[in-house]
């Protein structure tokens, strides 16, 4: 498994966006978060957890994205395909890349520039910054018209392979759970070493885990891990996000601790067949909320949703991104989208069970990226 | 280690946190982002990785700050100490919180609300909801005066006991190096294990590890690791900033496979020196820029920096937060604040060596969170 991607991959994205471009009358896109500014460049570090630097990519009309970036990013730009990249000695107190910035700006638009503005985006820069940058602008500056997101919707086959790989190392360490986990081992012991698990099979790192155990169902499924031990009737959860080469997995696996009761097994049942009828629409044209509602369907009886909002969404370079699976996202289903199956269920008042698959969206039925989950669950 | 905050602890930044905004005339502080919210909240959660949702916490001029949130997560906010929590089913495609955020910050604010806007801060929420909040708010918009991040830089007794026992358990884990690192291992099998070491001595997770493997110095530290292997004369640095309970450490080792060339050793030795300098000379009353003069005198004759921009910064919720030392940072040291000093020096032309140590200033001799490096690196 190959890392990085052929050059042409980025010619095309590059390519792609700027046809939208044209369309959308836009001279340049304005990016700065780390996935969009990967997404055109392959430029992969961890080094975005700091959050005292801000990254520019500016998108013209025509040639290769411009990286506007701290020295200290330098080396490893010069690495990727881009060519101009132009530097600041980050931090600065005075000027923070604001007049590169906005001198690149200029000399690639003088009429419209468009910055993701929309569903789950942020400028990830000072506001006090951005105030200046616009001041400085020739053109003006308004949203993308969504073209980032849209081209980062659909993968391509290089892209699927990653997060398939990613997928694959989870399930090895989904695999290996009951060798840490069972009566008696906090639940914090449990996701250290289920962490390690991960890593020990192959994850590049762990940014995402979260789960949870409780007896016959847990309430809440974002919670930090407590000390509290696992014990006979508990369902454990644990759902993983984590990153291979730059690209996520996201899903989760449900064990029993000793035998469920009949109405924690059901429930799972249900649950699954819930994610099964998704599967069973889930290809070229479909819409994300026929996906809810072929969930939502089994799982309430048609109620039309539950506090978490949602019941899957899109998967890739962030372990959400893109559609949701709610009512009202009526986005169709394209070829090589990558999408979670997330339903989830009440066992009974304040007790829930979810689950949660990853899939590609192709002409005919979706190809799991994870190894499907029987109707029983695991039992540690 | 006890893990969270007593109550007194949130009820004594929201009251200097109020203090300050009346001085600085603002009705209402408007959070956005992970570190922000968790400070003023103690909300602790992976969750932010995904960036589908967005969060909001306003602190009214008086009373407890009020929580603006997705319904998933309503539960674990309610094992807070905040009272008032106002949530929505998101994503939500019509009104992803907008109205309630809006209707939230005119019941509390009709002159002024602050956002934070300065330096490494950024709004963590699509710029088109943000204009229509803005539309519909009684108040005038602006900067939050700095508050929230000089609150932030100085750390209580229970937040450097947090870091420093992150720093305690990357000692652990750095003292473990040579088990999995030494001639012949790929590089990024050494990052994998290193990541296993810190979670196996106690870490949460392990947000950040970058490091670099190469004959007598290396290049670049903020890449990816790649698959060549350890060979003899490299010198292997490892950087990891990981979390216990929310608190990050951040510091480095560096190892040498085989005996170091004495070029090499002596760069190394001036390094240690140079963060000595600075140890000497860093308490209350001192500047960051201080600071860096102190080191930069002594890792590079005077010179005025590098490309990696600064010598060191602050720490705490954040990998990175606050301060830099730079010529141009000016901040006074005050008791309580938590820094890194992390002097980089050039072994010849395109070889670097940079260390790093974590730190708390104090009326006296800084207290080292970290256990300080000898002047001679640790051989593999």
């Amino acid at each position: 498994m190959l890392r990085g991607f052929a050059q042409a991959e980025f010619e095309g994205r590059t390519h792609r966006a700027q046809e939208m471009m044209q369309a959308a009358g836009l001279d340049a896109l304005l990016l700065t978060t780390e996935a969009d500014v990967r997404y055109f460049t392959g430029y992969l570090t961890r080094f975005w957890e700091s959050p005292s630097r801000p990254w520019f990519l500016v998108v013209p009309s025509e040639g290769k994205p411009i990286a506007v970036i701290p020295s200290i990013g330098a080396a490893l730009m010069s690495q990727t395909w881009i060519d101009d990249i132009r530097t600041w000695r980050a931090p600065d107190v005075a000027d923070d890349g604001v007049s590169l910035l906005t001198d690149t700006l200029n000399a690639c638009a003088t009429h419209r520039i468009g910055t993701p503005m929309g569903h789950e985006s942020h400028l990830r820069m000072p506001l006090a910054n951005w105030t200046r940058v616009q001041a400085g602008l020739h053109g003006a500056v308004g949203g993308d018209a969504g073209i980032v997101a849209r081209l980062r919707s659909v993968k391509s086959t290089a892209e699927i392979a990653k997060i398939g790989h990613a997928c694959d190392i989870a399930g090895r360490a989904f695999a290996r759970v009951p060798e840490i986990a069972g009566q008696g081992v906090p639940l914090s012991q449990v996701f250290r070493d289920f962490q390690r698990l991960c890593l020990e099979e192959g994850a590049d790192w762990v940014p995402y885990l979260a789960g949870a155990s409780a007896k016959g169902g847990y309430s809440d499924v974002i919670s930090p891990a407590s000390d509290a031990p696992l014990a006979q009737g508990d369902v454990l959860m644990l759902d993983t996000g984590l990153v291979w080469d730059g690209y996520f997995c996201d899903y989760d696996r449900n064990f029993s601790v000793g035998a469920p009761s009949t109405e924690t097994k059901e429930a799972y049942s249900r649950l699954i067949d819930a994610a099964d009828a998704a599967a069973e629409i889930a290809r070229v044209g479909t819409t994300a909320a026929e996906l809810f509602h072929a969930m939502d369907g089994i799982v309430t009886g048609g109620a039309g949703g539950s506090d978490a909002g949602r019941l899957g969404h899109g998967l890739g370079m962030q372990l959400t991104e893109g559609l949701s699976l709610i009512p009202d996202d009526h986005t169709v289903l394209e070829e090589g989208m990558v999408i979670t199956l997330e339903p989830g269920i009440e066992v009974e008042a304040g007790k829930i069970l979810v689950h949660e698959e990853d899939t590609v969206i192709t002409d005919g039925a979706p190809r799991f990226l994870s190894r499907r989950a029987g109707h029983d669950m695991v039992q540690l």
